[in-house]
């Protein structure tokens, strides 16, 4: 079996390696069906169950109740951008958006071609380091929601606690800690996030919408671009991915297994908690990005002294087996992004790493 | 290894065996990797060798010149109707489209919701047994382009020469034929398909844009459907279906070593002309449902004398290891698909079943 190493990339990411080789296994054919996962009918009774179980399996895990839909769509996040603002923005054309980060302002960039945008909060001077505080959010009560992103995957950051909203729709990008911990999903009318990152291979979207948003959607949008095609043809309207929806099945299937949400954070917890003692416990040799209240438990980034010691490490680890530190432009330095589906055992082997550098090199 | 049977499923559809064996062989790590296809960045050295490739081998099969962009994109063709309209209508606001099945119709109801839609030809009223002549399409010189299908999968027809548009750009959905023969490309602006017939697994779609259409595209558009952002970033502006995008180019590279599209052309002619023989040779028993010189050389769709006697039909076959052979609702009867990687042994097969059903019940 070829060798595999520590992939810290920030998305497509890492997957549970049962899962990868479940579905190698079977790649060829399905066990019983006699063609492959890539070949067989959407339509047909076999992709049905797959559907059918991942649909469950995801509502178990995050604990959804019959209020809301659950959707697999394609195009991503950013398709997302733009059909939120379609779909949710009427009546009153106007929507509040928390901006941490460069994913949140790709959001506001769609939603201006909609509707009025009113950014709530922003903290763009201080380069996206923390998470608003709720009483730096300036929230109009009229708006047709809020749109916030829960983990920033460029800065390291991560909302522990949702923006309290009153009764206006809570509406989140949640692409890049989807599924890391048990959310109260009743606090959310709409959630949207990208599989690449916890969940699956890129190319399935999913999309959790309270079903009284439906009413807002216009029979005049684009079929395609309108939640109501899809929840009406529970996501058959046209053909989706329908290998990802099974990547994603096998993924619900292995957290379900794990224990379910409380002990994938329990171990999400741990494993990020080892990398930012060790940043902390570096007397300043390594520097957090995010400030200590807003760290994200899926990337963690950090500086050094010189973009040339960075460089040096990232060049080193990469020989040592550990792939995706580079960080990104914005922020520079490194990023470990360590996903559900990162291995302790890789953080672990990280920081001996780290800290075997600092010593030959502080 | 799981034994396969034979798959006449419309769409996801048949893949090569070469290709599916050789994606099982390195789905948990790509060699030299270390990686899965599912795990890597869409921003990685690794991925780009994929994608460069595969773009490269399209454009090599297909003999495609630098006037033109290929893209892969989310959202099937489903998506594409909209993306068309809205991009490709502009100055003039008008455009006209050929009706010969219900996925043209659904181009339609798209389109009308952006500008004009000139109806230039339908058969709806013959069922769509047959695809218009030159002679039927009332054409606009003042289009601001030609919209047409190329292979109507539910109907099983498809046009053997593409209609004459004069200096009005062409734009085709070639979703359900697209590589089963050279196709001379500068004939057409804009060509799209859907992969999961001919190309791969599904939640790809591959655009074929020529490169002037791209000044029609306002900025006002949302980032995802306008052409221009993702021709600008060459398919990247947002993570790609990358594991599509790796099989596509695999099926290509199978393409090429099968000597190419002339050569996948000859074996289509030969798989098929095996099936309408057998259907022509039967006195009756079998009746075809589009007339001869439209049939499709993809989709073989046929009835028998009684709906009773077809459902015994399928029953058997499907015992037999026969899938997929249902037709659609809309015509009824029988359909099979011999997409590129159906093997002509499967024809063979199916036409000694055929022969010998009508033999015992004649």
């Amino acid at each position: 079996m070829e060798k595999r190493i520590y992939n810290f990339s920030a998305g497509p990411a890492i997957l549970p390696e049962d899962v990868l080789k479940e579905a190698q296994e079977n790649l060829f054919a399905l066990p019983g069906v006699g063609m492959s996962i890539l070949e067989i009918s959407h339509r047909s009774k076999t992709f049905d169950k797959i559907i059918t179980e991942a649909k469950q399996d995801l509502k178990s895990l995050l604990n959804i109740n019959d209020d809301y839909e659950l959707l697999f769509l394609q195009g991503g996040a950013s398709l997302q951008f733009i059909m939120v603002a379609l779909n949710l923005m009427p009546p009153k054309n106007k929507a509040d958006y928390i901006v941490t980060g460069s994913w949140s302002k790709k959001a506001v960039k769609e939603a201006k071609k909609v509707g009025t945008v009113n950014i709530a909060a922003t903290l763009e001077s201080e380069n996206f380091k923390r998470i608003p505080k709720q009483e730096e959010l300036n929230l109009d009560p009229e708006a047709s929601y809020v749109h916030f992103t829960t983990n920033n995957t460029i800065y390291g950051t991560e909302w522990h606690k949702e923006p309290e909203v009153g009764n206006v729709p809570l509406v989140c990008d949640a692409s890049s800690d989807i599924l890391h911990k048990k959310i109260d999903v009743t606090k959310y009318a709409f959630l949207y996030a990208g599989a690449q990152k916890n969940m699956g291979p890129s190319g399935v979207t999913l999309v959790i919408i309270r079903k009284d948003l439906l009413e807002r959607s216009s029979d005049s949008l684009p079929t395609m671009l309108n939640y109501k095609t899809h929840v009406d043809n529970n996501s058959l309207y046209n053909t989706p991915n329908t290998f990802g929806i099974y990547i994603i099945g096998l993924v619900a299937k292995w957290l379900t297994k794990l224990g379910g949400l409380d002990a994938m954070h329990k171990i999400n917890k741990e494993k990020a908690g080892i990398l930012y003692q060790c940043i902390d416990a570096s007397a300043g040799f390594y520097k957090g990005h995010a400030e200590k209240e807003s760290r994200s438990l899926m990337n963690v980034t950090f500086n050094l002294a010189t973009e040339e010691l960075e460089k040096k490490l990232i060049a080193e680890a990469t020989e040592a087996g550990f792939s995706g530190l580079k960080g990104h432009r914005s922020v520079g330095g490194l990023r470990a992004s360590i996903y559900n589906a990162f291995p302790k055992k890789g953080v672990e082997d990280l920081v001996s790493f780290m800290k075997d550098f600092q010593n030959k090199n502080d």
